[in-house]
């Protein structure tokens, strides 16, 4: 019998890998000949990389980089493909993660280390990115980024203008002259499910900025400042990121990819299942097993799971889906492929009672979960 | 698809019927021609005479009888088989739930109702009792049962001892000269798994009177008084007591049922099981769906479940079992004919957020897996 385990990451407790281990233990609690196939997948949000890395194989680059607040961090990028294709992941070298609760604060953080990772990939000599952009400490429009690849930001005294979102509004002029020429010999995918323009209300300020660490205050600078950008852009480019979809992801570095790269967005789980050879592995399998920390109505959306069933779904493959807790309004994903969902949760317990437990009661309810399934199987037979 | 819906109570949330609705509307969201039997069942505690009457049909006959502390309460038997078997449960008469906090106290509590039952139920013509005995306040050893029908017990100058457990140290004598002769020309089931005997580290008083209030100097004070009745019932009976297993049960009143009664033990589940003509109903089932409040490494010791499962396992059918939560140990079940165990708590939540949504989270984890079930019914089509 063969399982393929295609779980996301289980937020806060268990990485996609860790989860996928804790699947397979459970299947072999009752089928000790199980052919299973791990593929820990995700969506286009952090861990992507680490993703990217198990399901397709590479290699991992790490170098120093400037951080979300300038100091300097360790991040890595992944070659995949023989070293052909670079997955740059904007949170390893601008995430949300390198900060500390009191650090948050995106009038300051820059997106610069992300052009760093571009520009090191550039020069090990690929030429194909896949760029993730989740998790995000910044909302500089991705300024910062495209300064580490050689455009001048000039503020109206033709001097260049310092890092964060909080100095948008004093830029005055884009300054190509100095820009990576290797950039345009490129291709890149952007993995992401965003739809938020660049400005407004449902903009990258006044969506994102606040739980990156702005007041609301300074939200309403930070909107001002990307106006300015946008228009800026506009100018430049004849590209409008203003209400552009998917413009306003990961602080605006987004539009910046869409403005001055030759690139397009796809949805994060397609690319990954894409490079995971996703759709072979599911060739004889008998069951997908998938999952996630929370699963709801918005798995609909986009999620690693929808994507995953989706795809099985093509193949005749029926999908069972365990998740950390269980949401209202999961009655959407059947249509979708997921035949089930199942909660790890196996009493009245703490959330942080289920994240301490959460390699344990994963395994056992991918365990009860197999066992019902064979019931089905064996009352048929 | 024929399923067959058997669950015990929730205690403190559901009674046995009502999660046999819950499970049966879990089911009809997924399978609306579905063939449902709902059985709810009982393992011989309290709720067993609401089981009987829903699963084996019958009549319910509400009395006025002495409560635990002497006054008056409400209480029922019921009438099976067109009104040739009584079914006795003590707790209407004689329960913990009658009382408050504050009320419990086994050096007072009586049996005496529960008598008074069984001789409404003799007026009535009736010949076949079934006898649970869970939920009692009482840790008399039936004194006061027996009393209710003719027997006398006496102090040393001949006067008649009052009720309660406290009292039993004074009886110097048992008197059967108005003892009521249609006992003998009946037959009495007694549904329980007790297996405490009378006294000593494992009997009635030690174990079981705290719970029903008694403080640490009273359980030393109703054992001796235990010790006493025991002595004087293996004097006029020649049946020891002591350390007879069952005869604990129920503060004692088992023991009185075993020494003076035509009466045998039975495991309360199977008398149940008999009743409902479970057997009959598992023919042509695809599923049996059991449950109760918590399933672990104790459900295997003669629990609800465990007789549905070893009863269906034995017609070959599977059996999925429910619970509000789920311990460790389940492992040992797997023999006995349970398929899998799932918890109906789906994401963290407190005990108090499960008892209150119970319903519905046993409705929505009935669904999700039946629709595991169904999943591997398809994959093997």
């Amino acid at each position: 019998m063969k399982f393929v385990i295609a779980p996301d990451s289980f937020k806060g407790s268990l990485s996609a890998a860790a989860a996928a281990a804790a699947i397979a233990q459970g299947i072999w609690r009752c089928v000790r000949d199980a052919d299973m196939v791990k593929l820990p997948i995700a969506d286009g949000g952090e861990g992507t990389l680490d993703s990217l890395l198990a399901a397709a194989g590479g290699q991992r680059v790490t170098i120093s980089v400037s951080g979300p607040l300038g100091a300097h961090v360790s991040a890595s990028y992944g070659l995949l493909e023989r070293g052909s294709v670079a997955v740059i992941e904007m949170a390893e070298a601008s995430g949300l993660c390198l900060l500390t609760e009191e650090q948050r604060n995106p009038a300051l953080t820059t997106t610069y280390g992300t052009g760093e990772l571009i520009r090191h990939a550039l020069d090990s000599g690929c030429r194909r990115f896949l760029l993730t952009v989740g998790g995000s400490a910044t909302n500089d429009g991705g300024a910062g980024m495209l300064q580490a690849l050689g455009m001048r930001l000039l503020d109206q005294a033709g001097g260049t203008i310092s890092p964060g979102g909080g100095n948008l509004t004093g830029i005055a002029a884009i300054d190509d002259s100095s820009w990576d020429p290797r950039i345009a010999e490129s291709s890149f995918v952007i993995a992401t499910d965003v739809q938020n323009p660049l400005i407004g209300e449902d903009g990258a300020s006044r969506i994102f900025s606040p739980q990156k660490g702005a007041s609301p205050e300074m939200v309403e600078q930070l909107e001002q400042g990307m106006t300015v950008w946008a228009d800026l852009i506009e100018a430049k480019t004849g590209i409008r990121l203003h209400d552009r979809p998917g413009a306003g992801a990961a602080g605006g570095l987004c539009g910046a990819y869409l403005a001055f790269f030759p690139a397009s967005i796809r949805r994060g789980i397609d690319i990954v299942l894409e490079y995971a050879r996703f759709g072979e592995h599911l060739a004889g399998a008998d069951l997908v097993i998938t999952g996630e920390g929370r699963i709801d109505h918005q798995t609909a959306s986009g999620k690693a799971p929808m994507g995953v069933a989706q795809l099985a779904k093509q193949h005749g493959v029926p999908v069972i889906a365990i998740a950390g807790s269980v949401g209202e309004g999961i009655d959407s994903l059947y249509a979708e492929g997921i035949h089930s969902v199942h909660s790890i949760v196996n009493s009245p317990m703490t959330l942080q009672e289920a994240i301490e437990r959460a390699p344990i009661l994963l395994e056992r309810t991918a365990e009860q979960v197999i066992r019902t399934f064979l019931a089905g199987r064996r009352g048929s037979e």
